[in-house]
């Protein structure tokens, strides 16, 4: 594609050769010179010195520090946004011409298949299932009776739905995660033996969802563990039967969510917090990383530190503490003054 | 069913219509006219003025605040057991019904098969294993070779057994989860590379033992990683190589236990929490959430902390910690008056 | 095997008997008459008085405190060693002999494969994908288009391999771990949903590598993830997308590391411990268990704590922390001289 028909997708004024022909993108430090690449971040500009991309997206305002000749630079409002667009553009995913059904794969009694869809190879659906038109269900995947799932979703390799779930529309659910196995629920008996609790419920995630690899979702007790529209989850996340998520909330990797708790919407889990069970954490939350939540949240904000408070909070005390050196200093100076004085 | 037969099953008392017609349970906030729920946890009172449900199990001695006329009561001596008789009486899992061996899947062999029961579709079973009476082994699981596993057993779909792993009666195995996958051992070159230390041993998992998703248990270095009878692991669990686990521990979400550790009887281990390797945690321990453990335990109680100590002396210490600021305070203060007494 | 056989493979001087006949190895506390065990950490000593053990492998320089003249001794520079190697040479590993290509399995176009692989029951491999001599892989592994894998690896079951995975040579792969799935990577919407940005890299992996079970390695957004040469990687690790790992470095259980951050060579990083995105981690670098890494670490050495920082340094505090009651107890007194004095 040539360099001018890239200017016109994202807006954007050329400065070089606008016959230049753009293969594709690339990471500034490894692109060649059929590929365009970008620079956001400031702590990438040292790189614009000595990239072999055959053109660099950059801001209305950047200054290189040294010209370059050999290169066309291409301006543009948001140089990341710019970038995203043409990524889109030039993927092509395979995957989106998949069609049919696999003859290895076993569909079971009852089960609805609609149109455009594509059943891969080893792959189970059990029955009384509903697939929605265009979605794709790679192989060796296990879809369990009466899981209802909507349009235009991707559930990769080796993904396991257990019965009655329920997938919107547009959900991409990542290889190895495990949505609807039975929650963690148990009574003690007086012989310090435990006996199960039925887990009777199921999961509902909601449209527009994405779900990372090796991630567990419990079904719930009762009633329906929820994820709600837009939520992204990440790799190896823990949530717990009863849960419920609120909308476009992202959840990053190996977060846990205990039993019961309700996420608000639009927050933000940093990778390895963990929340407690039967908790409520209101909308526009932020938590850090490695963050363990044990009190409900009931104001917008950021939450940090070992024992979750406001993260202001958080460093002035982490402050401190680093300071206790100090403090032990100056107490000892005070006993040898007193000492003194008497 | 009728309200006066539930009665009967849970020793209850009737207030209300002893001929409502009952056909299954419900969460309080959600339940239905036809459906019947409980307050146990006092937390939940207050939905007994608005809850549609036809009847709500309750204490002996619960007061609602409000009278309703429209809806029954039973009262109990117990109410969240009396709830769970009757959910598991409702329960009628179809799961139950499962018997055969499914065409798709593969039996090795020299495979003993007991009697009533079910291999699901695209199953690899290997040689020389020996699956007991009743036991349901679930879609695109793979059971290496030398694998024996007891009667009455689940495993759910994508579960892999290594070679040689030993399972009880009565045990459930969850998706995505691993159980005999090589311990983590390794010897260091003189250059820095490492040298696999073969792992030659197995997993043993007791009777009535229930795993969640995506947990890994290691096979022993040699001898057996074990899995004492009765014990409880919720999803993401990951327990080394050598470990053993004492009869009717209970283990939460993503706990990690490394190589050799010993754990009691009866402990309980909260979720996110890390204990490392050659320990020896004695019986009827409660670890909190997000605990790290370096040291072995030998004394029952509960245990707390980023560094693993005893819950009270913890919280102590946490106390002290917030207090940082006014001990900061009361040293400025003295520093002040010995100034101005110079 | 003759004891005496033995003892020429790992240079061992015996005081005992000579012809012994040793059938396999075993742990001292449970080695039966026909099994070698060995003693190299001092707190197995005391297993000495009691073992059934045909033999015990010891230093050059052990001394029992009390003789045994039923059992042998084989003295070496390294027990350890000796014992690894003597426990490589009884293993007989089945796995070893399989060869062939399961009816079941499904093959894509183009795919090629070397000579002596083994590929197991409903497998499905894509297209385009190359597997080197020697190979195994197991059951009901998933392996996506364009994936190159190299000579000599073992894929063991339930295994994904998304689109254009690099595989070198010599790589172990455990059940229940994905590479390739895509990075978590979105940017918002001006009303707070968020849109995906196309994860157009891959993940390379290259030669000696072993990773655990229910490991997670996403894909780069662009370019790769790169796990280098020797690395070994423990269960449920979760690598982001970009991330690059450098030789022979070694990392536990349950770690996370996010999104573009680099990992220096011959590091150890323990179980549980988190290292937030774009950071790097120089060559050399110890982590301690459940250890938040936030910032780059530029110096060799050992890093601890909540907050990481040398391990030194890190234990000092930690020990003025458990004095804060004592500092508290010395204010107090301060306190009440001043206001005797007044």
């Amino acid at each position: 594609m040539k360099l001018s028909d890239l200017a016109e997708i994202v807006e954007g004024n050329i400065e070089g050769n606008h016959n230049a022909e753009i293969t594709g993108v690339g990471k500034i430090e490894s692109a060649g010179s059929s590929e365009i690449t970008f620079i956001s971040n400031p702590l990438y500009e040292k790189f614009f010195e000595t990239t072999n991309a055959g053109c660099v997206i950059v801001s209305r305002e950047f200054e290189p520090r040294k010209k370059r000749s050999d290169i066309s630079i291409m301006r543009v409002d948001d140089p990341y946004v710019s970038f995203i667009k043409l990524l889109e553009m030039f993927e092509r995913n395979e995957d989106d011409e998949l069609t049919g059904i696999s003859d290895t794969s076993v569909i079971g009694e009852n089960t609805e298949l609609g149109e455009g869809i594509y059943i891969g190879e080893l792959v189970n659906i059990g029955k009384n299932c509903r697939i929605g038109n265009g979605t794709k269900i790679m192989s060796n995947c296990s879809i369990d009776s009466g899981t209802l799932i909507g349009e235009s979703c991707i559930i990769y390799p080796n993904v396991t739905l257990y019965k009655d779930s329920r997938i919107g529309n547009n959900v991409i659910i990542h290889s190895g995660t495990v949505i609807g196995s039975d929650g963690f629920g148990f009574a003690k008996n007086p012989d310090g033996t435990y006996k199960k609790i039925p887990q009777t419920g199921n999961v509902v995630i909601e449209d527009n969802v994405e779900i990372g690899s090796n991630t567990s979702i419990d079904r719930a007790t009762i009633g329906s563990t929820v994820i709600g529209m837009g939520v992204k989850i990440d790799n190896q996340v823990q949530i717990a039967h009863n849960v419920e998520i609120g909308e476009n909330t992202a959840i990053a990797a190996q977060v846990g969510i205990a039993g019961s708790t309700k996420i608000g919407r639009r927050c933000i889990i940093a990778g390895q917090s963990g929340i407690v069970g039967h908790l409520t954490i209101c909308d526009d939350v932020i938590i850090g990383a490695s963050v363990g939540v044990s009190k409900s949240i009931t104001e917008p904000g950021i939450y940090t530190g070992y024992r979750a408070r406001p993260h202001k909070e958080d460093l002035r005390n982490e402050i401190r503490l680093r300071n206790l050196e100090t403090l032990e200093k100056r107490l000892k100076e005070i006993e040898a003054q007193i000492q003194k004085q008497k």
